[in-house]
């Protein structure tokens, strides 16, 4: 018996979310089925981040066990000839018999982007969340700063999670503007609440437009209130660009 | 009665080419509708460059000519409202009644994107060439040079064009290798025969695998013959960025 780890990019929006569905196609449930064609075992895969319906990754994490004799490192190929176009493992390898992705320290890295040009672009369309208006890039880039370091994001986190604490660290949250008028807004933390990012993308573009100021951004998220920051932005333009773990570290190669 | 130009964006992963078809959706029918929907008019699109199935576009060209009091400039929102989300009016504006879009001089700029890595990636399924084999970066722009200037590109254009002469102008052929593993080829000419881009990509990549030295790229165009360049590319990489008008500058915003 081995754990592996696969490392996995998708493209959410075809798919009901991560998370295993009676009657929905989910990412875990193309995974689980892909391992069951490839080594005969029923197979439930353990993912690191449940996402929601609509949302991409570049590198979501989830393990799974086996007898099968395929080298750990062989199990991207052989997957991703059974997986679909929109779902493709970067990497397999074998990790320590007790390691578990949502229950070790890690940095997750995510991204949420907002088009903001007159028209929308085709080839953004499931990736970004588009608008149209004038938005202040200056004061979303103040407001940003309030989002650093170890803060109680009660405020910032949907109904239906049920957490210890609310208390979450956010390490780094830049917002760049690209050529193109995609703003990206990248944020790095130690664990994130139910919703959490949209509800930051959320809040920082109505800064940008001017409805809330960045010198109240503090207050904001000191409050606790839900009813105080900005609505959750849509699915599309979020994108878990991968997870980082920190001790324990998984024994890649072996 | 005034004539109008659309400048268009388009994924074209869903569609049959741009040109209309009577059993196929494609860019020109879906163009068609919406404007017969707008107007109440039966209006035919003329457009500037008939990309294949699969082809996408930043800014293709297309005009139409119309006895509707809608101002030319909000075309492009009335129409977009009737369109589907893969296909973006960018631009809309009045032109001399007798402009072509396809018999005035231009400056036609394509991307062709390779999408160089271990494993492919889900966001660039539909936009971009996968090869996962190493490519010598420095050889295809090697490459690259033999096809500036004037030549006559017989050799590079697939059967069934009709056209008076093979000979085109290539002003601009850059490679450049992106951080996220993408290659954009990318070429600015006076026109282009039908493939020629597809054909000099799918060129370069026997290129970049060694299959053609770079120093025999220059004989190969002169040899005028379509067995001694590289395959024609898949189509999904290919873009059509824009069409600039160089004499005779349609009129606009008039």
């Amino acid at each position: 018996m081995k754990r592996i780890m696969l490392v996995v990019a998708y493209d959410g929006t075809n798919y009901h979310g991560w998370q295993l569905q009676p009657n929905a196609v989910t990412i875990e449930g193309v995974l689980n089925q892909a391992l069951q064609q490839l080594t005969g075992e029923t197979i439930q895969v353990t993912g690191a981040s449940r996402t929601d319906a609509g949302v991409h990754a570049l590198g979501n994490v989830a393990v799974f066990d086996t007898e099968s004799k395929i080298p750990a490192e062989k199990f991207s190929y052989a997957l991703n000839q059974r997986l679909p176009e929109d779902v493709v493992i970067q990497k397999s390898f074998a990790v320590r018999p007790d390691f578990h992705p949502r229950h070790c320290d890690c940095q997750k890295t995510y991204e949420y982007t907002i088009l903001n040009r007159t028209f929308p672009l085709p080839e953004y369309r499931n990736t970004a969340h588009f608008y149209y208006g004038a938005l202040d890039l200056d004061a979303m880039q103040k407001a940003a700063q309030a989002f650093q370091g170890e803060h109680d994001f009660a405020g910032f986190c949907s109904a239906g999670a049920q957490v210890k604490t609310t208390v979450r660290r956010i390490d780094r949250l830049e917002i760049i503007r690209e050529p193109d008028d995609r703003i990206r807004i990248m944020v790095q933390g130690n664990g994130f609440l139910y919703n959490m990012v949209r509800i930051i993308a959320g809040t920082l573009l109505e800064v940008g437009k001017g409805v809330i100021l960045p010198e109240c951004m503090a207050g904001i998220i000191a409050s606790g209130d839900r009813g105080q920051a900005g609505p959750t932005a849509p699915a599309r333009g979020l994108k878990l660009i991968g997870i980082e773990y920190l001790e324990e570290q998984p024994e890649a190669g072996r």
